[in-house]
């Protein structure tokens, strides 16, 4: 019972997981914990208590050698012969990921995506809030999405600095999408998620993720091809 | 010279690329596929003619390893030391991913998330067009989308049997997601694309995707908590 986990190691104690070489972990790594974690989820919620590395990896659409090694940038999980325990390693990823944290949000750009953002149930449940809302159609600034009002872009800079965000989200159209990024490092804002279909250009300092919406598609017609 | 791609290999017209293994290929594999594919484009655009797969990998935040692991399951690609051909590599992917066709999709769920969807130039750019639409909103009903008029619900089995699709985009509230869902199976819809955040259950010879907004905050949240 030597390599059993328990809820202490899990729970972010021990030092395996406190300092994991974060540069060597790929975009795809995270994406797949991301994965992992809905699936726990949904086990979860169907009161599974255990499950093993194999059945895991076949619920993901990975193999069981690759669930082992993401998770072994973390620490030392599950029990050999009996699996993970689904709680411990949800919980595990949950604050490998960091929703076990508040997040606060500044959307730029309210128009059907920005508003469609806005109002997803998955980003509150995930600890990931909207705190403000920049636009530059007049016709739209003073107008309230829940108690948020909408601003005019102008304004942003001001309103950032008496109130920082963590995140910058980014539904402009594309000819506005470098102009919001560059106002959110110079801000200090240091994660940046871009669904305008452009490359940015922000410093090192900065985490910018691109939201290709077509991507899924392109999955879809990958296997609908052959 | 012997490793040498030609044009007419990497268009398809090579054994190893006609009859991959598709089953082995997982939905990360094809998910990298069109991260290369970007990357090309946009090297394309920069006017750069070849690139190594070191240099590749590097922008797409993998190992030069994985890059050729993808490659190897569609055929030989690049040439020894002097890396792939932009603009071969790009047609060659385009191939692969199903991007030199024309795709019919029908959108289900006319609120903010699905007129964003519809808008999205994106996906025009990449060969997939909305044909239909359809919601339960009575005050929708009838408007015009571009030339496509929203149609009630109720009449979807219809409307898809005289004019089928390719994919259907789920984009309405949970609770109707899996009724979408199971009449698009009905219609033999083989590509399923859903928005909402619930697992679905469909039968094997379905493809379903779910996109899930809140996987790229996830990878934000992961290394802005280190």
């Amino acid at each position: 019972m030597q390599r059993k986990v328990t809820s202490s190691r899990l729970r972010g104690g021990n030092r395996a997981m406190a300092a994991p070489v974060i540069e060597k972990i790929s975009e795809f790594t995270v994406r797949r914990l991301s994965t992992y974690y809905r699936i726990l989820l949904d086990l979860e919620q169907k009161a599974a208590t255990t499950i093993s590395s194999a059945r895991l990896a076949e619920l993901c659409g990975v193999t069981s050698a690759q669930v082992r090694k993401d998770l072994s940038y973390f620490g030392n999980f599950g029990t050999r012969g009996l699996g993970y325990q689904v709680d411990e390693l949800k919980g595990a990823i949950e604050n490998i990921l960091g929703l076990n944290k508040r997040w606060t949000m500044a959307l730029f750009g309210a128009g059907s995506l920005g508003h469609a953002l806005f109002f997803h149930q998955g980003f509150r449940e995930d600890g990931f809030f909207f705190t403000h809302v920049f636009d530059t159609d007049g016709s739209k600034i003073g107008h309230k999405w829940e108690d948020v009002e909408i601003r005019p872009f102008g304004e942003a800079k001001a309103v950032l600095k008496a109130d920082p965000v963590d995140i910058g989200v980014i539904a402009t159209p594309v000819q506005s999408a470098q102009d919001v990024a560059n106002l959110l490092v110079e801000r200090g804002v240091h994660g940046i998620l871009n669904f305008a279909p452009r490359q940015l250009v922000v410093p090192k300092e900065a985490r910018l993720r691109n939201v290709n919406l077509a991507v899924a598609l392109e999955s879809l017609s990958f296997f609908l091809s052959r």
